[in-house]
Formats: structure tokens, sequence, C-alpha cells
């Protein structure tokens, strides 16, 4: 093999520059300075009107995991100028940060923190690049299982994708999320061991290929299996498939719960109509119809006006790899740092206004209408805020001021929770079926204009009077400093 | 932690479906009949007239673990009604099979068998899922990185996207690939440790941010590092960061490598001409400068007709995510299966022509002209015909016949070598730095009209007589079955 060291340790799963800095600020003595950084994205990944938060349980793992293994030093002294006081630094490492979070499953919006992360400087600096490796591909995918589960209504919905994802760990983490979004089971074994999602799945093409006809390959596997559903689509599945599949089931009878039959190529509108007349007229009409090839939201839908006969769908590609926006673009920005031993908050600037972050540690408050039980929309306060003692709130749009409203009667949730306190892990994470069960009541409460697939309203994402002061008051700053460093140079 | 049981083994990261007919073979008492299954694709990748093959590293890493471990016999126990014997048998598994396998580097095109696995059935669909999930991943990224390596020239182009890829995996295997395809360097650390990748990367914003100035965090970098570049678009490109990188520059004198500056953000051809006036004005010709920001060939390629002034390309979610096209469709089709004792070739028959397989177990000849020494195409023949003996060569496109070619004075290369012979890994897998000149040297051997980033010419991949008898015949077959079932029926 080519490797150089084993691949013993994730703590290096993170970008050369992260060190880079961290070296300078263990040289100039600031590595403990205290920073607080959020975790965001700009935009509603799909155009959907909503995401559903997950990876907080691989991050957990990942920080468990977190200091640098003897092939990490080794490595780090072989291709690094690092000094060994560095190095020592390096060795006894351990994470001291603070993390705060949504919880899995719960519903995020664009420009609000997901996750918050307050500590030493070279401990948020560390876990930059594998925080967001981990939220924007797993908060992508619960996003897209969602949106898929919203047009499936009430279908059975098996992510099929492993073949098709990007690596091992986007196949496992990619199914997980789907199911948290709404998918009923998986088709990776080592996903349904992992986390105890329920497994899905019967047979190739081929096992109609070792036994080259239908029939033969549906009894062997019939004769194998009390549930079966047969692959009909091998050579012909009008012609052959379909019939052999009912041939099988009516000779095996009792000894077989005769689910149904796939269909993975072809017009899939045509053929389930006469694949159901097909089951029908042979008296199994509660066998189902399972469909899988290169679906998603669009194509089940549009099968759904053809009315496609179609029971559960299977679905792979463009659900695992999130194909139509296979990245969702989280950045890990600084809100605050410690200057002369109290905390300033900071701003990167830009010539987009969407782009300019927003500084100052905050919290989500999700806001509910007292009589309807529905979401008004979130409040970004600053962490010293909390709305819960107002009687009415007023909430105005960040970019948009003279788009507001004033609530009453509300509850204010809030909405990140700690999960890390100075490096110790004080949150239990939930089992992963009421992850899933919290995200579909998370979705219950959202009114119906924010979850339709195609141009959603806007769910309100508003700042609070003295976070928006905030970010003015920076702005004006950073603007006088250019100002006078231009007029030095000049 | 939600865990059902621990992640220690990737011997189930397959499908469902494949231990379901595991068990049929295996009850069936066949789980030792010999089969052949290809790897291939029907489409190239991006519309490209090459696919650059990387994934076997992983490949041989995950073969090399094919065990079911404690955990995995546990889980199984657990979740399947599996028979003792089953149980037993799937204990004491070994993995017995024979891979062929195209060389990491080596290029590969639509419809040709880029892997070939013989064995015992139950050993050839266990690590189908694998072994697909490995190399459509990684085939796509080297392939995309050569598309971005084509328009960049001989430019540095760095790979930046870890914090965008889809899970940890994805990030250290895909910039493994985009080095193999012509990426320079990575700025993924766990990527440099394990395989011996150049890092790249300086500082962030935060940098900037912790010192509140542009200038401030500049010589903080600068007094401990020697290489230096600097990040200059946090506040304001040409007002401040430019200028105070400048100003850094001219205090440090010989004690850095003001090796240049980065752009992340704003309109980078007209910065990066504004920027280049500055550092040459102030003395810094040899200054490079580094861009990132969304990049890919596309990006490249418009910016360098605005004669955009950036000689070192940072390119992330693009490349890692192969964002235009995130997933690369190869299948793993059964070609050849024992029959009463001999080997009989098998078809997937489809409605559509080019979804129909081609069967019987194959070699592909890579026919190079003498004269030129450039690639005249391949030609796929059955594992037992051997072109080096024919003094010319009949090629003919396997759908539309009448286009065809004789060709004299050629050198024939076989690309599929034998990785692993019957469960023995008996191929030396070659440096990375080797396989990353492989690839530069491939490209060299073809056409430019087959390597244009915009409509290529489709490069000829052609079957041999014999194959293409040999799958004609087999089609015929298939449809006399399905008559006569269909016939049956009535």
């Amino acid at each position: 093999m080519a490797k150089q060291y084993p691949d013993d340790s994730t703590t290096l799963h993170t970008d050369a520059y992260e060190l880079s800095m961290i070296q300078t600020y263990f040289e100039e003595g600031i590595q403990n300075k205290q920073a607080i950084f959020e975790v965001y994205f700009r935009d509603m990944p799909f155009k959907n009107g909503f995401a559903v938060f997950a990876g907080l349980e691989h991050i957990i793992h990942y920080i468990e995991n977190l200091h640098f293994s003897k092939t990490d030093i080794e490595y780090l002294k072989e291709a690094t100028d690092y000094s060994p006081e560095l190095i020592q630094y390096l060795t006894d490492f351990k994470f001291k940060g603070t993390i705060r979070s949504v919880a899995e499953g719960e519903l995020v919006y664009s420009n609000e923190p997901m996750l918050q992360v307050e500590g030493p400087l070279a401990d948020c600096q560390l876990i930059e690049t594998a925080v967001l490796n981990i939220v924007n591909y797993q908060t992508l995918i619960a996003t897209k299982a969602a949106r898929i589960r919203s047009v499936a209504g009430n279908d059975g919905i098996m992510e099929f994708g492993s073949r098709r994802a990007q690596e091992f760990d986007a196949a496992i983490w990619g199914t997980r999320a789907a199911y948290i979004g709404g998918f009923d089971a998986t088709s990776n074994v080592r996903a349904g061991k992992i986390f105890g999602i329920p497994l899905s799945g019967t047979h190739a093409h081929s096992l109609v290929q070792t036994y080259g006809n239908d029939y033969d390959a549906f009894r062997a596997y019939a004769e194998t299996h009390e549930d079966c559903v047969f692959l009909v689509d091998t050579y012909d599945t009008i012609k052959s498939g379909v019939p052999s599949a009912i041939r099988v089931a009516n000779e095996m009878g009792d000894k077989i719960n005769f689910l149904g039959v796939r269909i993975d190529s072809g017009d899939m509108a045509y053929l389930s109509k006469r694949v159901r007349e097909q089951l029908d007229e042979a008296g199994y009409p509660d066998a189902k119809i399972y469909a899988s090839n290169d679906l998603d939201e669009k194509t089940i839908m549009s099968l759904k006006m053809q009315r496609a006969k179609i029971d559960v769908w299977g679905v792979g590609t463009k659900l695992i790899t999130a194909f139509d926006q296979p990245a969702l673009g989280a950045v890990y920005k600084m809100v605050s740092i410690e200057r002369n031993g109290k905390m300033e908050d900071t701003i990167k600037l830009s010539n987009n206004v969407e782009k300019v972050s927003t500084p100052g540690p905050k919290q989500v408050w999700r806001i509910t209408k007292k009589d309807s039980g529905k979401s008004e929309g979130d409040y970004i306060a600053l962490s010293s805020e909390d709305p819960r003692h107002q009687d009415e709130l007023y909430m105005f749009h960040p970019n948009y001021t003279y788009i507001n409203k004033t609530v009453t009667d509300f509850d204010a949730r809030p909405i990140l929770q700690t999960i890390y306190d100075q490096g110790r892990l004080v949150y239990q994470q939930p089992e992963l079926a009421d992850i899933k069960s919290r995200c579909s009541e998370n979705l219950e409460n959202l009114w119906p204009e924010y979850k339709r697939d195609l141009n959603p309203q806007k769910y309100p994402v508003d700042l609070s009077q003295k976070l928006w002061d905030n970010k003015m008051n920076l702005i004006k700053k950073v603007h006088e400093y250019v100002k006078k460093i231009d007029y030095d140079n000049k």
C-alpha cells in the first residue's frame, strides 16, 4: 500500500490553514484567548422553505475522539517546522470548548446559527473543517429526504443509494440523515447495524441471471425467504417477470408473504398500471408495486400526477448525492473574540450585503403563536437577551427593515442547546427514532406555505433590535478603519 | 450515543439484497458456483471525452479487511432469520475471488469494463455495493480534476473542499483522486498524512478578526511563518488588505518568503488586476495571486479569458462534490455464470438499446498507432482473444456497425490487470506520485480532439466480432425465452 501512516485518527481531518493559525496563536501566546464561532448557511438548499438539521451524532463522535495520535504527531514532526513546544502542546491537547447546537431533526433556516463553538481560540479553530464537513452534508440530505417525503405522502420510501454515494461515510451518514428526514428504511446493512435503521432489499437482476430465467430464480428465492418482493424487469416485465412472480406466488401459497414486485427500468407510469392489472387479475390486490430508477421528488410527483400505480419508492442517487444541489454552503464565522480581557464582537465584511456576518454570540428563539401552535418565525437575539420576558415582540426583516410585524401571545423556545460545556459532553443524544419523530412533529408546526416543494414563502428569520444595532455599529467601525488605512497609504 | 453496535467493520457496507441473495445461494447450495461480474458506466461524466480511473487503493483496503466481525455476526443474528449454518458460513467467510482492474490513473471510457470480479457467486455478490461506492466517486473526482487541470494549464491548483465534501471519506479519498487527476496539493492534513499529498493553506479571515485589523494579523503570521500568503479580503482587499500585506512584506524583508496574497470574494477579474498593479508597484512582481471562491473549470476559463491576473487556484465545493454531476452511474453486471459445470455467458435486457449488457468476460485492449504513439481507440474482446496476434484490426461501432475502420501497424495493450488471484493480493500498488504521473502521460497519448472541455469527439470503444456475435446470439435466445413464457401464459 502507498499509505504513509495508518489512518488511525481523524484529528488531522482539518484544513492546513487551521494548523497554520494555531501555530501563530501558540507562538504568540494567545492560543487560549476565548473566541466564539457560529455555523450558518446563507441560502436555503434546493430553494426549500426549511432545512432539517443533522450531523450532531457524528460531531459528538468526532469530538470524543479528538486528540493527536502518535502517528499524527509523527507526521507533523516530519511535514512541518513546528517547535518542540508546539509539538508538546498538540501532544497534550484536550478539547476545552463549549458547543451549543440545535438538536438533530430540528428545522433550521438561512442566516441563523445552527451551532456555536466557544472556547480557546485554538480549539475553536481546529474543529472548523470537520464540523462543516459533517453538518453541510447531513443537513443537506435530511432536507432532501424531507422534500421527498412531502411528495410521497404516506407511501413507503426506501434509501437505496449506497453504490452512488460519495464514498463510504456519505452512504452511512447520508442514509441516517434520510431516515431523520422521513425515509422508512435503508439498503445499507452497515447503517442498519450501527444506527438500528430498518433494512430493505430483496434481490438483484443477477439472481435471475444466475438461474437463467425469472421463474426458477423467484422460486429459489421463495424457498429461502418468507417475505418476497420479486424484481421483474431482467428480461421482460410484462411478458415474463410478472407472470413468473404470480406463478411462484400461486405455487407457494401461504408459505410466503408475497409482498409484491419491483420494477427498476422502463416507463414506470405505463408499466406500473399494466403490472397492477396483472396482479389484480391474478388475485393479488394487496401485492405492492415497488419502483426504483433515478427517482427524486420531481419524478415521484410526476408519476403520481400520471396516476402511476406505485406503492413504494426506492430512492438512490438523487437523494444520497443531493443531485440537484450537492453542497450546502454553511460557513463557520468568528462572532466574538477576547481582547484585553473582555469579549469583543467581530465582523467579516463583504461587497455583497448578504455575505456580511452578524457579530456577537446569539440564541435563536423559535416564536410560536399560542392559539395556532404554529411557528411565526425565528427571532435571533444576543445570548444575553431573553424574549420570554416580553409581552410583545417586534420582528423586522434584517435587510428590508420596513418589512416588520409585532407578535403577541407567543411562546419563545430557544433552539441552541449546550452539547459540550468546556470540553465535557453534557448532552444526552436522543434515540434515532425520537429524532425522526421530532422532525415530523416540527414539520407539523410549520404553516403549509413554508412547506410546499416549489416557491415556498420565506420563513421569517429576524434579528433583535440590539443585535441589529450592534451589527450596524461594527460595520461603521470597520468602514472607519478601512478609510484610515487607505488614507495612511496615500 | 444512539449507536447499536460499534462501527468496527466495513464488511456489512453492502446492500441488504446482496445478503438476501447470498442466503438463497447458500440454502440452495450454490454459493460457490463460479460467476463473473464487470463494472462499467454507460455515459461519460460531465460529457467529457475521457474518464480517469481511481479507487483501487480503497478497494484493496476494503478487501484486505473483508471478514464478518464479531459484532457483524451479532447484528445479523439479531436482525435476520439466518440459519445457524448460514451464520457459520459467514463467520468463516474469506474472500476467494479474482479481481482484475485497470490501474489508477488509467483512462477509461463508457461501456468498457474497468473492473472484473470472478469467483464464488456469494463472494462476487457481497462486494458489489462497496466496489461501486468507491469507484463511482473516485473516478468521478479524478475526471473532474483532470478537466480543471486542462483549463488551468501550468498554474498551481489546490484542492480546498473538505468543508463542503459529502462527509469525511469523500474529503480524503476525493482529494486523493483530485491529486491523481492533476491537482498539486490539498488543504486536508489527514490526506497529507495518509497519502503523502503536499499540503496547502495559510490562514482564514478569523486570523484577521482575531487581531482586529489586517496589518497586525499579517505581521503576527509573518513572525511565525517563513512562507507567507496573506488573505486580503476580510475588510477591504484594495484599501486595507493588500496595502497591509505589502507593509508587512517590506518590514520583514528577507525574514519571510512573501509568496503572495489570496482573494476569496468579490469580482475576481477586476480585483486580481488591481492587486497585481499594487504588488508590482510595491516591487513584488514575483508575489503570486491566489484565488478561491466557488471555482471550477468554467469560472477558471472565464477568468482567463478576462485576463484575470490569477496565478494559483484554490478549488473546493465544485470539485469535491463534482457539483455539475455528483454521481457516476457505474454498474456491476453479471456477464458469466457456471451452469452444469461450465461457464455460460449471461445478459441483462432492456427496452433501451444502450442499457443491454454485453455478455462474457472481457479484456480491454488499448490500440495505439506505432507511428504517432497516439490512441486509436479501445478494442474490447473476449478474455480468450488476443489481438496482438493479428496484423490488422477491424474496429466497428457496437451499435452503428456501419461506422468502422481497419487499423494496421498498431500496438495493443491489455488494460485489465490481475489484482487479486483467488483471494490473494498479487498486485503491487504503485506509489501515488507514479499514479499521478501515469495519468498525465496517458493524457499525452490522447489526441487533443478527445481532450477538449466542450463537445469532445467520441473516443472509439469497439467490440471484437466474436464478442458482438456472442451478444447478438444471447439477445436472440432471451427473446425466444420471453416469447415462450408469454405463450405459456396465454
